[in-house]
Order: structure tokens, then sequence, then C-alpha cells
């Protein structure tokens, strides 16, 4: 088994590290663990998430094998999204980041703050 | 308190979320957690950045307080820069990413490959 190593320029696993930690990734993992999700749910849920950038979130996340896409065979065809056992290995990390932000948001927004004043 | 929520399109904590929810900020906090570096170290670790997008992740991080930086009055001045009590909270799930994308890129690669066969 190669060295597999973020650091490293080249190692593939920094395609991953830059996939999985990103914003809207973290949204959609987070929401994704209460269950599958259609598309048109997901994008209410990500407030502010364009259908371009949700669409091409969703493409990379199902390509990297972290969900996976259902299509009904209805009229007209409904689509929902859910998380494979791989992508639900990344939910309570992803989460944990959504929540730390909300819990330190005060203390940040301070910091913020006294930065600007120097 | 208000009830913050990185799923609202305005709320505060988003922002945070989205510099922490970083591929080199994960990188940044990983390695920092192994004590303090210099500029040029942590640009020799974080193989491939640029010294411009290293400048600016570092005054994020220390604009939202999570890295110190240290000015050692010495000709040339030496400049260290350091996890605060706030950061060092995010180093244990930062690295938790790191170490994700290390251990699961071997499946990533193989999804990836089945889904470009399709």
């Amino acid at each position: 088994m190669p060295a597999w190593n973020v650091l490293a320029a080249t190692c593939p696993s920094r395609t991953s590290l830059a996939r999985i930690a990103n914003k809207w990734t973290a949204m959609a993992v987070a929401v994704l663990g209460n269950g599958r999700l259609r598309f048109g749910d997901l994008k209410t849920q990500l407030e502010g998430i364009s259908g371009k950038v949700l669409t091409e979130t969703l493409r990379d996340l199902e390509r990297d094998g972290l969900v996976t896409r259902h299509v009904h065979a209805e009229v007209p065809p409904r689509v929902e999204y859910e998380l494979t056992p791989l992508g639900l290995t990344l939910h309570e990390p992803l989460l944990a980041l959504c929540r730390w932000a909300e819990e330190h948001i005060a203390e940040v927004l301070e910091n913020r703050e006294n930065y600007d004043a120097r």
C-alpha cells in the first residue's frame, strides 16, 4: 500500500480532502444524515446554493461513492439522494464542523472585531 | 443567544464553516497541532501552496482567532504561527478529515473509475 499523504502535492488523497473539506459538502452530508432527500429539498435546506453548484456537488459526491442516486420510475421521475455506507462514515465528522461553526461563531465574531480594530 | 444555523444563507456561522471546511485550513491546522512553525516551514509542509494563498489562509485564521502570530525581534525578524486554544479545538476534527482522505482514497479512486466507466 502506498503511503497516502494529503501534504504531498500530487497525492490523490488531496483530491479527496478537497472534496470533503468544503462547506457545501459539509452541509449536504450533514442534512443527508437524516435520510434520503430529493434535489429540490436539498436545495431548500442548503439555503442560497445555486442549482448549478448543488448539481456539481452531488455529482462529485456520487462519483467518489459518498452519495447514491435513486431514480424512481414515475412521471415526472422522482430522484432522491442518499449517503452510501462510505458517505455515512463522514456524517459525524462533517456534522461536527457545522456544529463547531455554530457553537463558536460568537467568539469568532469577537475575534474578527478585535483584529479589524488593530 | 441567537439560534446560529449554518444552513441559513445569511447566518454568520456559515462564514466560519467556509473558513474551516477548506483543504488548506485543514492541512495548516493539522500540521500546526505539532507546535508553532515559521511561514517557510509551513509553506514547505503544505506542498504546492502558493505564498499568496498561505498568507491569506494564515491571515484569515488569525483574524478568526484560530492562529496567533509571534514576531521575534531579530534581524531578520523571525515570525512563527501557533494554534490558539480556540484553534486547538479544531485540531482533532480537521486532522480526522485529513486521515479520512488518506484512509479511504483507494476506495474513492475505485469508485471514480467505476463512475467514469458507466
